[in-house]
């Protein structure tokens, strides 16, 4: 019996999440819920396309909702009232809101007999994975997290908001001398705004004042400000040319120390072509493991923390143990 | 109530996981265990020494009996009996053995009621979780793994026993060709032969033929043979001034593929000053895991697959969001 999925909203996430449950041998897309007119959605696979407003008549044909919108907004707003009529997961990355976030889940998941997993991206997602492992199997030690090169999706966002502004691209990329201090354990300040910097690439409006749009970047208030922000400008044509991908990437790095002095570096490392088809997959090996534990009584809110490999794999213990043990 | 560890067999992997277990919060070493005379042992630090024999009146003073013994012999022939008895912890790490083994472990802890949890060292250990979680997260992909440079210490306790050596030490390394290759998603074979090569410091007895030693090292089977090996002759002094310690290292690397060609690759890096440290210390997170889920009630056998990161973590489910997702 395969695991029916829908996916809610069918931007970029959605397209990966759709992509990635097609190809799960044990997974099946059963519909894309949309706020947009179905007509005009044109989905990469034939798919059955409906309005957010019928998923309630979607229940028992759903095992695992995975939910696509962004954590600014649509998260935060939609995701309580779906985690009471379906399972859901989805990668949600507010750090800020995490908590909030996880409560209001764990609240309407567990009241109504459901199960939702949220943060199930890459960070966070994998890398929280990771910076938790390292720290079990090393209790004495430190992590440091590096994101980039590559493009911040919301940052990006942000930028076209700005007046002056035809088109926009965000890079993160991590400050080199932070990161070889990070590889050597000799960082000794953690916050991101020192350890990472944004390169913006604009399309301003014809006429617009360059100076102008960059100062209004620079001090862009829990986006640039505080940041070491270069703005680039350039052509539309140069934009889409050269910056079409959303590439995206990242190191978890792991310093830990046991007796003797003996030191143990730990180190994840990921480069991603498409933050979101890696994202999507990612969400649909989680959406695997809800539907599993949730058939075995969980219910409530889960993180990645509460997940195991195996719950996660399509390999049976035996596959796992021969293939990969 | 902490966890009351028992340490069966105080080797190098021993002294780690007694350290370990010092160190942990929520841990406490009982006592250790060995088949050498208790009172010719020193300990790191104070604890209980006793033989092995005495382990069955110890049954209600231990919560998890972690096992120290060798891969080769040790645990095969112990294991099972003490998997009657205890919940059991190891790093079992033959290779083609582990099916056969988990078995024995898996009919002996379910009949009596008790948890083991087999392979649970770095490799077979955290990088099969790494293995495990980048094919679930990606399926449509490929692992490769590379080992060192480190010391191997079973190959150096086989190059001991030909005639005419003293001391030893083999180091296992990847070929650099066959690494280079892997990561450009080019490897076309994984066979570990064809993909590292053994590096061996051998002092030879006085008047001893170097060449014949030089050939036997490169013709043992299961060991060096198949293998590029080169065979360096050095004096007791230099082998223990350059080899003193017990470093050891290696990569998961990943290339995963999803829709329109996008490529995502993922590594995991592990460079460590001490094998035995770093195994001891990782033993200790899975023991924990073992008594909170025996506590729950699982019986039987597993593998690290079958643990979450939130039961290997000393941390609380709250303290993991807010510090690690």
């Amino acid at each position: 019996m395969k695991i029916r999925i829908g996916i809610c909203g069918y931007g970029n996430l959605g397209k990966g999440v759709l992509q990635a449950a097609s190809i799960a041998d044990d997974a099946e897309p059963i519909a894309v819920f949309t706020r947009r007119d179905p007509r005009a959605l044109q989905a990469s696979c034939p798919i059955e396309v409906r309005r957010v407003s019928e998923l309630p008549q979607w229940q028992n044909r759903i095992d695992v909702l995975v939910l696509c919108g962004g954590s600014a907004k649509d998260l935060p707003n939609a995701a309580p009232a779906l985690a009471k009529q379906f399972q859901t997961v989805d990668a949600f990355d507010t750090h800020a809101e995490i908590e909030r976030y996880y409560q209001a889940l764990a609240c309407a998941a567990h009241d109504s007999g459901h199960l939702s997993l949220v943060c199930a991206g890459w960070d966070p997602g994998l890398f929280s994975v990771a910076r938790s492992l390292f720290d079990a199997c090393l209790p004495n030690g430190n992590n440091a997290t590096f994101w980039g090169k590559g493009v911040s999706q919301g940052h990006s966002d942000a930028l076209r908001r700005i007046d002056g502004v035809c088109d926009a691209r965000a890079y993160t990329l991590p400050i080199p001398e932070a990161k070889a201090a990070a590889e050597r354990g000799a960082l000794s300040v953690t916050d991101p705004q020192k350890t990472h910097k944004r390169v913006c690439f604009v399309v301003a409006r014809d006429g617009a004042d360059h100076r102008k749009i960059a100062d209004a970047v620079r001090n862009l208030p829990h986006y640039f400000a505080g940041y070491e922000t270069e703005v680039k400008f350039l052509s539309q044509a140069e934009l889409e040319r050269d910056h079409a991908g959303l590439p995206h990437g990242g190191t978890v790095l792991y310093h830990g120390y046991t007796a003797n002095g003996a030191h143990h570096k730990l180190a994840l490392n990921l480069r991603s072509d498409s933050n979101p088809f890696l994202t999507g997959s990612i969400l649909i090996a989680y959406a695997r493991a809800v539907a599993r534990l949730h058939e075995r009584g969980r219910i409530g809110c889960l993180t990645p923390f509460d997940v195991s490999p195996a719950d996660l794999s399509p390999h049976t213990s035996e596959e796992l143990r021969k293939r990969f043990l």
